[in-house]
Order: structure tokens, then sequence, then C-alpha cells
């Protein structure tokens, strides 16, 4: 099969959304999820005409007939009902975030008067403002304060807190397995012998789509047919979405898509005119989804950032916004394939440089703990790519 | 007192970093967190001489010296010893992956190749590419990968665990509480009523630091001097850093201050020349700090961006370079203070906009939630911030 390029890769794959229910969750624990529900003003905001500063509150007309000298009737605290004027002529000590008074339409504040024995003595040119923030100037009772499909933002917890909602309507999250394979891959805490590595991969991917996925398992199945069909078959009744890493090249024992078919997938794509990350292989039965990646490290993470991860958010309705960033340098890349180029971004005075963080090169793992993103460089004929074109970007 | 400026406020918190213990985590959970030892390789990378490609491994001279055809010896799997050529004549089948047969030099890939009979034959004009990924070639053995005091990112996580590090030294997180004041104030799950408002601030802000804290605590202060001075005295003995919203200001209960002094905490400052957040108060007793901030729910949150969470990062170590953005359009503001302006921002073709999101005006809480970050327009004379000009962003 023929490579397929970054952009239709990218396009087919979010052919394939997930359909997910809504759940209700504690709203504290909603930053970063997507409403399934309108969220209204439960009351008008403020709910009272709301003091903004420390002084007295007073009728204006008073003030502005000439009276200067206003006896204090009381103090109005927060947490308590308004109190209310007993004549035009009074006064009441108000504080920020207290009620106004009945009958007072003005707060003076302690700046502009002098308190003594029982009466406010007011400067005498003092420009009448209100400092009210009045009854509903904010929203509505009934009006949509926070939209259904909409992401929860860290402000929005006290505005979820604010309108009285303690739990909250949200797409469920998918579940997801991620399973490494390869002959050669020991666990963490194990010395490997001189020709095994590590697992690593998964650790990197599930970290990526934490916030994105619920109830990640981690396995890891042997180089064999017969085992990868049977785990592959388990897993995809428990999950929504496998996430596979290794086993996608022409090797003898790259078994995962032929387990895959086994059990009745169908193949969308194998391959991706790329570098890193070629023999990325995706494919769906029903409203399941695998993503194989390549099993070295960084091809695999790559592949995440660009394409497992985005669809993630498509899927929950959290789609970001394309990046954008300047090549800070002259870059040469010759195989006529996107480039997925490891760089650190820097902000020059509003703009977004992007500068190449080659170092061991770009299938060094330990290279990509310096980079904070990768520019993604259009597959193209020319090998130059120059200093202050602009470029798609993809942190992590 | 008289207000203090923006930029001496955020220099004085920065005089008063918490000097934080070590502690083992496992490293699953590390991201963010800051190293408190070098990570260093154990074994050289790639630990063997490692095969780029799938195909077949061979000595190279064989093939510039003119032999074309190769009896196949065996196959060098994964997860296995590498075996070794019996001659410079014979071939072995490698997989991407796979350590290269000892006596080989050189992989040839499938495509350049056919195999029948137990004989590969080649192509007769080959470049002689290696394709191996050499022993050491990335890192070697004793080299350090991460450097103590640096952040720990997502990737890093598969680099943790390629070498072996199933729990790693980082700085303990600050211990926190979280405390509102205010007697209009009743919790998420009850009915206000007509002069009662909900507690919000505290949800926000507790999201915005948890990746930087510890254990935060929340509680509720009565407005009464009594209560308040015993009730932070016991906070205290258990936290780090208490974060207070609410009883700031002037009002006749704004006991904060008052109590804060008298469990001998100093006043660092009190008010700073900003909109909004004017009356954040910020002390110190030995190595425990308290922000003040005010009870208005955009002016507490908009403190804890511009001076909280920042003095949290940089602690820990991991303060953010700035950001900057281009003013979007021209905005008016007359007060002689900063200017927190709520914005939008927008990538275009890699410069970083900052649209204004004026809303409902900036003191309304649900505003924020269009606004994915502050621009930070310094105090001067005159009212015109221009389209074009160039501010210091704070996202959140």
């Amino acid at each position: 099969m023929e490579f397929i390029s970054v952009e239709i890769a990218s396009r087919l794959i979010n052919q394939y959304p997930l359909i997910l229910e809504e759940e209700k969750i504690p709203f504290e624990k909603s930053t970063g999820r997507v409403l399934r529900e309108d969220i209204l003003a439960d009351r008008d905001f403020p709910p009272f005409d709301r003091v903004t500063m420390d002084g007295i509150a007073l009728h204006s007309s008073s003030y502005l007939n000439g009276q200067r000298v206003f006896p204090v009737q009381g103090i109005q605290y927060a947490g308590e009902p308004a109190l209310t004027l007993e004549n035009e002529n009074m006064c009441i000590e108000v504080m920020t975030g207290t009620p106004l008074p009945k009958g007072a339409d003005t707060v003076i504040r302690y700046e502009d008067l002098e308190i003594a024995e029982g009466n406010a003595t007011l400067q005498d040119t003092l420009p009448v403002k209100r400092n009210i923030h009045g009854l509903g100037s904010d929203r509505r009772k009934g009006e949509i304060i926070l939209k259904k499909g909409a992401p929860i933002t860290v402000p929005d917890l006290a505005i979820l807190a604010t309108v009285g909602k303690p739990e909250v309507l949200v797409s469920r999250l998918p579940s997801v397995a991620i399973v490494t394979s390869g002959d050669e891959l020991v666990e963490v805490h194990q010395t490997p012998l001189p020709h095994q590595i590590r697992r690593s991969n998964v650790y990197a991917i599930a970290e990526l789509i934490k916030p994105f996925s619920n109830m990640v398992s981690h396995s890891h199945i042997a180089d064999n047919l017969d085992a990868t069909t049977s785990e592959l078959k388990l897993l995809l009744e428990k999950h929504d979405v496998i996430i596979l890493s290794g086993g996608v090249s022409a090797g003898k024992k790259d078994f995962i898509p032929q387990a895959l078919e086994n059990i009745g997938f169908e193949m969308v794509f194998h391959k991706i005119a790329q570098r890193p990350g070629k023999p990325m292989w995706f494919g769906r039965k029903e409203n399941k989804l695998v993503f194989a990646l390549p099993g070295n490290p960084v091809s695999a993470f790559m592949c995440a950032v660009r394409y497992v991860k985005p669809w993630f958010q498509e899927c929950l309705g959290l789609a970001e916004k394309p990046e954008y960033a300047f090549l800070g340098k002259n870059v040469n890349f010759k195989p006529n394939l996107s480039y997925f180029m490891q760089v650190k971004l820097q902000n020059e005075k509003g703009k977004l440089i992007a500068l190449p963080e080659e170092g061991h090169g770009s299938g060094d793992l330990a290279n990509l703990s310096n980079a904070d993103a990768f520019l993604e460089l259009p597959q193209k004929e020319e090998s130059l790519y120059e200093k202050g074109e602009v470029f798609r970007v993809w942190r992590f």
C-alpha cells in the first residue's frame, strides 16, 4: 500500500468520532470536561444592589440639595438583610459586598467624609457616583451563563459554584487500553539483558491523553499471532479505543495488523508519508477504534501528539484552534515526507518562534525532553524550509 | 498606606520562596514535578547496534566486492541475543528494532531484494547505507539525561522508564489551605436568601494551583476577630501557605489583617495600584506565607493568576518564560492603575493577538469564562493603549 499524506491521515481519523454518552460528576472535578447541559443563572447577578466601596449609603438628592451632615442610623453588615433608611436625611454605614440599604441610592466612600459623634460629615464638592453594582446588571435570572457543548474552564468552577450546581452533566470520557508489543521489552523495575530494553512508550502516551480518557489500562502482548489476537479481542470488549505500540512494520513478527483483521477490524490506512512515525496503522470495527503506532518511542510519541490526542479532543468537543510559529532558522530536510521537527518555542515580543532542537538526532528519546512542541514541515520536493516561514506547531 | 505598583508587589512576593524538602514518588505521577536528582543513562543508548529497517543484515564488503546472492542463515528476532554471521558471504533476516547480528555491518531493506529458496538476491546498484542506529550513539552510560532542578515533562516519563527509575526524587509540594470569609456566603448546595451568595472563589483558585500544591484544605471563617484569629492560627500549624479571600478591605468586619497581626504575621504589603484586586494583602511569619485576596470573585481570581500561581511556580523551579501578545484593538482605561484586562488569545500566523473580552464588564464572573488570559496594561498617566502595542499576557 502506498503512503498517504499527513493531511489525509488526519482527515480519515476524524471521520470516526466516538458517540459519547453523558454522565453526572461533581463540579469540582469538571475542569476540562465538556458540558452536556446549559448552565443558567438561578437568580439575578448580582442578586441585590451590591455596594462596591466601604463608606456610607444615603439618598443622593439630599446631598445634591445641600445637606452635608448625615446622622448615622446604623451599620449594614454582609450576610444580613438590607436595612431601610428611616428617612432621606439619614445614612447607613456600608461595606464592599453588602446589600445597599433600602431608600439609599448612593455610596460615599470613607475617604470623602468624617464620622464623629454619630454624624457623617461630607466634603463639599463630591462627584456623586453611585458605587453600586446593580441588581441583575451582570446576568438576569434564567439567562444562559455556560453553554451546552462548551469545555469547562478553571474560572467556570467559580461560576458553577455561584449558580448552585454541585453536580454537572458532561460527556463521559472514552475508555482506553494502551498495549505494547515486542519480545525485547522488559518492565521499568527490571534490569534488561544486553538485547532487551525497558517498556517506555506507554507512560508518555498515557500521560498525554490522561485529560481525555478514562481507566487507561496498560498491558503487554507477546510477539505471537494467536496471543495477540485473543488479547486484543478481550481488550476491545472492555474499551472504546486501543492504542498499540510496536508490531506494525513489515517484520516477521509484526502481527498487529493481521491480528486486528482476524477479529474483524477494517484497516482505514497503514503508513503515512512522514518522519518520524511512517508505519502507523489505523483501523475500526463498528464504534471501536485502534491506533497502532510504531514501536520506536520518539515515533510513537509524535504520532500520539499529531493524531491520537487531537482525535480525543475532537470527539469530546475540545478541539483546539491551530497554532502557528515562525521557523527560527533555515532547515534542510531531503526526504519527500512531512517532517515533525522537534522545537523549543519562544515568545519574542508577541511572535512565536520555533527553534529546532536537534541535539543527538530526532530518534533520540532524551532529546524530546528539551523540546516542547514539534513544527510540522509539510512534504515537498525541495529540501529547504526557510527561517521566517510560518508552520503549524503542535505542543506536547 | 499607599498603594504599591504591580511590579513591586510581584518582586516583594518573590523575596519569600519556600524551602521545600525532597520526596520520592512513583515516576508515573511525576509530570510537572521538579527533579531533585540527576537522571543518568544506566547503559549506552541504544544498548546495542539497533536495526532501523526490515530486511537482511550482511557484511557490506561482500556486496561491494560484487556478491549479489546471499544464503539466508536465519532470522534475528527482537528479544533474542544477537546472532553471529557464520561467514562474510551469508546474511540474516532482521527487523526494525532487533540487534544487528555480529559480523554484519549493514542492513538492506526488503524493498531492494528478493528472497527465494533460502537465498536473498540483491539489486545491482544499491547505495550501501548502514540502516543501523549505533550502540551508544544517542547517549553514553553515565551521561546525565535529565538534570536536577528540571521540571519533568510528558516525554520525560518515557525517559525515566527507559533508564529504569520506577521512583524519582522531586521537591515536595507546598501544603495549602484556602479560606473564605464573609457572613454573606453559603455553600454550593444551599439556596441563598436574597442577601446571601454562594461560596465560589475557593474552587477556581484551588484548581489554578492544584498542580503546584498539596492537600488543599477548604474552610470558611465567620466575620469575627476572635474566631478568625484562632482559626488562622490552627491552619498555619498545618500548612505552609494560606490563601484567603475576603475581609481585606476597610469594612467594619474586615478582620483578616488584624487577625494575622495578632498571631505574629508581618505585613509585607497591603493594596496594589491595579484593577481589579486593589485590596490584596500579603504577609509572612518565619517560613509561612499568607496571600489575602479580595472577596470579589473576579478580583480574587486575577490576583491568584498574577501573584499566587507564579509564586508557587517560582518556589518549585517551574517559573515560566514571560509571554507577550499584541493588543488587538485600542483600549481606553482612565484610572492611573495597572489594568488586568480579560482577553481571548488568537494565534494569527505565528503572532499572538489579545482581543479584549469586555462582555458584561470586568466585574462579571461569567465573563471570565470567555477569556483565556489577561493582558497586563501597565499603569500610566495617559488613558490610551493602542492596537498593535505588545504587553505581557497571563494565561489561566
